[in-house]
């Protein structure tokens, strides 16, 4: 029987475990690249495995890089005492995606979860503080997520900045642009109210 | 930008040219990737261009194998003079997963489609007729899809099978099995009536 062809199985098995992708749609991809020209598979393989081992984090954000500092850190220009702290290298692309940024970035690589066992050695605190160190930082925008872990993670990492007089700010909560006021969480839009600006 | 990196976009084009990957899906994938051991990157990579190198067609019924024969074709009890006609190995599968069919198949690897140019050479017609010669084949049974183009497909090999003394079958078209007559289409409850049988 065809479905259990151990080379098949294998493909199966492996991209039932990326995220979003359940037994029947691993069953449908294999499928499909068990009809793919040999020359595309092989280039579909390596593009994974090579992109995987070229990438590596930062040495000094945590970003993603192919080199030893990722191109932002290189870029002379961004360096304007500005450091966004996100969660992961994705929530860099997603603020990059804005184009309006111009700061430099920390990548703290998880959020603080005392139910899952992550503490402040955990992530990347103390490399952030140690960036603190000289003098160039004018301001840390806080930019973890606005859920409980974030928030936490923000609030823990604003007490041990401010002591060192450096601003920390935090990105603000409100109605997402474009959505629906009738839509929008009780908590949201408090949260919204409470940041209302003087127009 | 992370997003702009080299070998993170080659991930990302390549997972995107797989069915039902958007350019969303493939880069949150990719940053998944990015994010796994290197072990299990290794082995996603390496299942999915093994497995597509062992895999071929086997050489009787076009089914896939990683030999020379498939298992169905090499097993002695199928050869019981029944031939299914599938379009694709996928189909096979399908068949087999009912754990009821005990003969052989023959794969088309296509259906006709004068649209998209696919005529009788483009297909394994050639070789079926060739499986046909002598006698062990008692029935074939056209199980191509219930579509234009497989009824086209299941016509045009009845019309030349039959001359050669071969019984020709096509499975039944009808109301699925758990299916709500109110939400059934019109042709598949006509077929269904056509298809009634005594009780």
């Amino acid at each position: 029987m065809a479905g259990t062809l151990e080379p098949i199985q294998k493909m199966v098995t492996e991209l039932s475990h990326l995220p979003g992708i359940g037994q029947k749609s691993a069953q449908r991809l294999a499928y499909h690249i068990l009809s793919m020209p040999l020359e595309e598979v092989r280039s579909l393989a390596t593009a994974l495995w090579q992109g995987r081992k070229a990438i590596r984090y930062c040495e000094v954000c945590g970003n993603y890089t192919d080199g030893e500092r990722c191109a932002i850190c290189s870029d002379e220009k961004r360096h304007n005492g500005q450091i966004c702290v996100v969660r992961d290298p994705r929530d860099v692309a997603a603020v990059e995606r804005m184009h309006e940024y111009q700061g430099l970035y920390h990548v703290l690589h998880g959020t603080l979860s005392p139910m899952d066992g992550v503490g402040p050695e955990d992530i990347r605190i103390k490399e952030l503080l140690a960036r603190l160190q000289d003098d160039s930082v004018a301001e840390v925008i806080l930019a973890t997520n606005p859920d409980i872990e974030g928030e936490a993670t923000a609030t823990y990492i604003a007490r041990l900045i401010k002591p060192l007089g450096v601003r920390v700010t935090r990105i603000a909560h409100g109605v997402p642009v474009g959505s629906d006021l009738e839509y929008t969480d009780e908590v949201t839009l408090s949260k919204a109210m409470e940041g209302r600006r003087e127009l």
